[in-house]
C-alpha cells in the first residue's frame, strides 16, 4: 500500500532508483495465452528514452528491458512477468552537489521529510526514469487490447496550442517529427520554441492529448472507480502532471446542458462526443478523448536559490543533462497508463454480468 | 474491486440506490478514540441535501444519518462504523417514463449494456444521491483531520469565472449566499445566472476550487498513489466531474521553469506555490488547491431526443426535480472527497519511517 | 484494511456490535443477472439462529435481513448489495458485570488494549453474532456457485470422533438432529455429551467437516492464494476455530510419498484423493474436503477468575445465555465462508486466460 | 489479484520459475531507516537452500540474493525494495520428459487446465524454488520486528512425533543438527529415518512446530484478519502444507472450557495459554506456537503411472534431485512467512488508535 502499484487485476508493481543498478517491475494478471511482441514492447522503449534528438536529453540511457518469469517459447502462462532495466549510464558524481541541498520545486525536501533520509542520486525514486517500468507494462497491456488503439500527442507547448479537433489530425504523423505533434506546420513552429527556450538555459511546459478508440461499450467500474477517473488519477501519477480533463473538459464547463448532451443515433452511438466516450464512469463505445497538462521541468540551466540542510539558502547552477520540455518524451508514458487502465477495465469487466 | 470502495487504510464502502430502501455505508479503519461530533456530521448533510434554496432541486431528501456500530458513548472503538440514510420521499412514478429509455448523456445506456438490467428508478446507482454516503464520511474524516482545515467553493457559473486568487477571498462568506461563492458580488451574478437559465428549462456547468491548509508535510506516497493523483480521483468520481487541476494547473503548462520554480525560504516554507501544495506526490505544507470542471446537468426540462430499448429513436420530456447547475451543492461533495483523501494519507504517512 | 472486508473480487464487508442498532455489511462484486431466492437465504438465517433447539443457547434472535440495494426486481445488479439484521433482543444489563472486568479467553481484554477502548456489551464486535452477516453472504455465493454443492457437518464433539469417511455418510441427515452429524448413532452420543455438559455448567469443543462437491478444474491462485490456503484462512476466521486440515491433513504427514501419491484415470481424475481436491492450490475437479477444530465455548456457567480493569482478580459468575457446544450452530457458518471462498475463486478463474 | 502479492501495508510480491532466467520480489512498504544486516538475510537463505546435508536434495543452488532498490548506504529508505536471485544450475534437460505428461499429485495437471499451457520446467511456477523469495523477505521482516524471535523446528517426521512442549527444548540446538530438530534424541531417530526413506527411493511427510516470543498486545485486525487467520493462511500457502492449528489446536478441542480458558494473572498474563498467544484474533502477549504439516515430496525415485497430455496413462520413472523429506528445508520459510505477518500485523497495529 506504499503506492508502487497500479491496478486491480491486471497489476503492476514497480521498483528503481535513477542510480540503483536497476529498474524494473512486476506484472500480475496477465492472463496466459498471450503471444508477446518483444520487439513492439522495445520499440516502446525506445520512444521513451532520452537522445533521440536534439531537443531531449542528451543522457544515453539503453533501457534494454529483459524479462524474467512468465512466459514460456514467447506466450504468457498466468503467472507473474518480472522484468529488469539495468542502469548503465548513471554518472552519479553529476548528482553530489545536491546531497545537502534542496532543489526548487523538486521532491528532494518532501522525501526527505517524509523518510528521513533519500537516495539522492538523480533524484532517486522521484526521477522519471521511473516512469520507464510503465512504458514496458503498458506495451503489453497494449497487445492484450488487441484492436482498441490508443493515440497520444503534443497539443501544447508553452503558448502554442494546437486548437485543431483530433478528427483533423492523422496520428501517423505524430512520430514524423522530434516534437510528436501530428500537426507539421504546429510541429515546427513548436521544436522551434523548444531550441529557443534550450539556449536560455530554461524549460517550458506543455500539453499532451489522448485519443482512444475501438472501445468496447462498458468498461469502468462505478461509482469510484470510474473510468475517466482512473485515467485521470493514472495520468496525474506521471511526474510533472498539472491537470487532466477528458472529453468537454474544462470549457465544457461553460456550456448550457442543452447544449452539451450528446443526442443518440439508433445504433446507440451518439451524434456528438462531449462525454469523451465515457458516461457514468462507463466507456459507451465512442473515442476516448482526454488531455494532460505538464508543468515545465524543474531543473533548469541557470543560477537559482536553493535550500540546503542547515537550513541555509546557497546558490545553485543547473547542472546534467535535462528535457527542456517534457512532453515529447511524455507521448509513449501517457499511451501506457492508459493502456494499463483499460486493460484492468476490460479484464474486470469479464465479471460484471452472469 | 467493483469500484465502491474507496482508500487504502480509511475505507469508504457505500452502496444503494436512489429509490431503494436506503443508501449507506461501511467505514472501515477510522482509529479508536475519536470522539464524533454528530452535529457537524449532520450540519455537512444539511449543505449537501436538496432543497436548500431557490436556485437548486426543490426535491425534499430528509438525509438524516443512522449510524449503527462502530461508535460507543460517543467514541470510535475501532470497529467498523455502519451507517444507512432512508430513501423516505422517493417518488417512483415520477420515473416510470424511463423504464425502457435511455436519457442522453446519462448513464442508462451504459449501465444497461454493462449489467444486463439496471434499476431505471431515478438513476438509480448512478444518482447523485450516492454522494450523500460520501459527505457522511468525509465529515468524520475531517474531524479525524483536526486542524486541516478543507475550504471549497463555486469559482465558475458557465462564463462567469471567479478570477481572484484565493488569498482574497473570506471562506466565512462562502455559506451567506445560495450558490457558495464567497466573492458576495460574483455570487449574484451567478444565482441570477442560474435563476435565467432555470426559466429555459436549461442547465448549466461551472467550477468548485478548494483550499486545504495546515497540512503537515509529507503526506501522499510515491509513485502511483501520489497525493494529488488521488485528489485528482477523489474529484473525478463525483458525478459530472469533467477536469481536475492543481496548483497551477494548465495555466502552469505555459510557462517556463524559471517562472514556475518554488524558491524556498529557510524554514522550507516556498516563496510562491505553482505547486500547489504538493511535490513529487508528497504535500509540503504550502497551501494544497485545486479546482473541479462540472459539465452541466444531463436532465432538461426541454424536449430532447432519447434512445429506447427497441432501437428507436423517441422525443421526452424532462420532468421531476432537478437542479439547473449542479456546482452549489457539489460543494460539500469536494470537501468530503478531499477529506477522505487526506486522512487515508494521514494515516499511512505514520507508517514511512521508524 | 482493518480486516472487516473479506475477498478479492466477490467482497463482503461487514459491521456491527452484538449490542448495537444492527449488523449488516456489503457484498460487492457480486455479477449482474442473478435471481435471487430469498427463502434460501432466510433458511440459512435460521440454520445459524440461536435458540433452535434445547442443546444451543436460549437466546431469541430473529435475525432477520434487510437487503436494502443492489437487487431489483428479484435480480443481482451488480451494484453493491447492502444489507442489515436488527439487534432487537439484546439484553444489555445482563453484561454490566464485565464492564470493568475481562473474561479470561475472551476477546475483552485485547480489544481494550489494541483499542483504548471497547463496546463490552455481549463481546461487542467479537460476539459471534458478527458471523450472522456471512451466513447472508455465503447464502448468495453458494446461489452464484449453482451446481457446487457444499456439506458441511459435526464430525467430533469433546472425545467422540466421527471416524467414518465422508463418502460412507448421508448429508440429507444432517439436519435431522440437533447436533447437526449426519451419522444418526454418533448424533444421539453426541447430544447425550452435549446435555451433559451443559449439565455441568460446563462448555466443550468440536470439529466440522465440510465436503464441497462438483468442483471445476482451475479454482484457485497460486502462490499465496492457493485455494486451500483462502479456505483456512476463512475458516480460521471464525470464532473458536484453532485448527484447520485438508485433504489428508495432518494424518497424511505420517504417510510416504508412494502411499501418498493420487494416481490419475484417464479422464484427469484420480484413483485416491489425499489431495483433497486441490493440487499445487488449484482446484483439479475432485472432491474438496476439510476439518475445522472448534475450542469449547469460553463463557462457562461456574465461577472462575478474571481481570479487572484496576488490575485485580475478581471472582466472576458466568451468566447469560450461551452455547455448551459451539459446532452445531458453526455448521452452516463453515459452509457460508467456504461459499465466500468458491464464488471469489470461481469469479477470478475467469481471467485466468485468453 | 493473481495470487502474487503477500501482505496489506508490509507487502511482498514474487515472481519466477524453476528454471527462467531468475526469480526475485519487491517487499514494498518498508519503513524508512531501517539499517539492513546483508549477512543475516544471506544466512537465511543458505538454511534454505538444497545441497546442505545428506538428507536433503543435491542439487546446487547458489541463491544469492542481489538487492537492485529500497536500500541507500545499507538503510531502507521507504521505497520498494527490488530484489533477484539468479538461477544458475537449472539442468532443463532433466525435465524434458516431463513435458506432455502430468506426474500424479503435482502441479502439472492443474496448472495445464486452469492457464492453457504451463512452463513444464523443474515444475515452474510451483516449484518450492519460488519460497526463496519469501525467504529474503521474511529474513528483512525479522530485522524489522526487532526484540520479537521466531523459533520453528522440525517437530514430526512420519510417525515420529516429538511430544515435548516447546517449553522444553533449547532452541539453539535446532541447527545442530540436519534435521533441524531441537531434541537431539530425536533428531538422530528422524535423520535414520529419513535415510531409510532415500534409500527406498520414497519420501515421507512431517511437521514443524513454531515458537513466537516477545510479541506485544495488540496486533492482528479483526474480523476477518485475525491474527492466527493470517498465520494460517501464510502456512497453508507453502508447497505440500495440509494443515495449520495453533495454541491447543486439534487436541483442545476435546477439552472442555473449563478446562480450557486461561485464567489471568494480575499484569494481564496468563497462568496457562490454549490460546497460543492469540485472543479474539489479537495477540494477548503471550507467546504464540503453533504447527504446519506437510505431507510426503510427491516426486518419488520408484516407477509410478502418470497421466499424458493425450489421456493415456504411462509409466514414469522420477528421476532429479529431490527431497526425500522436506520439512527439514521448510523451517527457514515457515519462520519467514510467520515473520511477514507479523510485520505486518504491527504496522497495522500503529494505526488502530489515536
Amino acid at each position: 500500500m506504499a503506492g508502487n502499484t497500479f491496478g486491480t487485476v491486471f497489476k503492476l508493481t514497480t521498483f528503481g532508483e535513477s542510480h540503483g543498478l536497476a529498474l524494473g517491475g512486476i506484472i500480475d494478471g496477465c492472463p496466459a495465452g498471450l503471444t508477446v511482441d518483444f520487439d513492439a514492447i522495445q520499440a516502446e522503449m525506445i520512444r521513451r528514452k532520452p537522445g533521440q534528438s536534439a531537443i531531449v536529453t542528451q543522457r544515453k540511457e539503453t533501457d534494454q528491458v529483459k524479462f524474467l518469469s512468465g512466459i514460456f517459447e514467447g506466450v504468457t502462462t498466468g503467472t507473474p512477468i518480472g522484468f529488469v532495466i539495468e542502469n548503465t549510464n548513471q554518472k552519479s558524481k553529476d548528482y553530489s552537489h545536491i546531497k545537502d541541498t534542496y532543489r526548487p520545486s523538486h521532491a528532494d525536501y518532501t522525501y526527505q521529510q517524509k523518510y528521513g533520509l533519500r537516495d539522492y542520486r538523480g533524484g532517486g525514486r522521484s526521477s522519471a526514469r521511473e516512469t520507464a517500468c510503465r512504458v514496458v507494462a503498458g506495451a503489453l497491456a497494449k497487445q492484450l487490447l488487441g484492436n482498441i488503439s490508443i493515440n497520444a500527442y503534443v497539443s501544447a507547448v508553452g503558448d502554442l496550442q494546437l486548437e485543431k479537433p483530433y478528427q483533423d489530425l492523422d496520428f501517423t504523423l505524430t512520430e514524423s517529427n522530434p516534437v510528436r505533434c501530428p500537426d507539421p506546420a504546429m510541429a515546427e513552429q513548436m521544436e522551434a520554441l523548444i531550441r529557443e527556450i534550450r539556449k536560455e538555459g530554461d524549460t517550458v511546459g506543455g500539453s499532451i492529448s489522448c485519443v482512444i478508440q475501438g472501445v468496447p461499450v462498458g468498461l469502468g467500474e462505478p461509482v469510484f472507480d470510474k473510468l475517466h477517473a482512473e485515467l485521470g488519477k493514472a495520468m496525474l501519477s506521471i511526474n510533472a502532471v498539472k491537470g487532466f480533463e477528458y472529453g468537454s473538459g474544462f470549457e465544457g464547463t461553460r456550456l448550457k446542458g442543452s447544449q452539451h448532451n450528446d443526442l443518440f443515433n439508433a445504433d446507440g452511438s451518439t451524434k456528438t462526443n462531449h462525454s469523451g466516450g465515457v458516461q457514468g464512469g462507463i466507456s459507451n463505445g465512442e473515442d476516448i478523448y482526454f488531455k494532460v497538462g505538464f508543468k515545465p521541468v524543474a531543473t533548469i540551466m541557470q543560477k537559482q536559490e536553493a535550500l540546503n540542510s542547515e537550513g541555509a539558502l546557497v546558490e545553485m547552477q543547473g547542472k546534467g543533462r535535462h528535457d527542456p520540455c517534457v512532453v515529447p518524451r511524455a507521448v509513449p508514458i501517457v499511451e501506457a497508463m492508459a493502456a494499463l487502465v483499460l486493460a484492468d477495465a476490460w479484464l474486470l469487466n469479464k465479471l460484471a454480468k452472469l
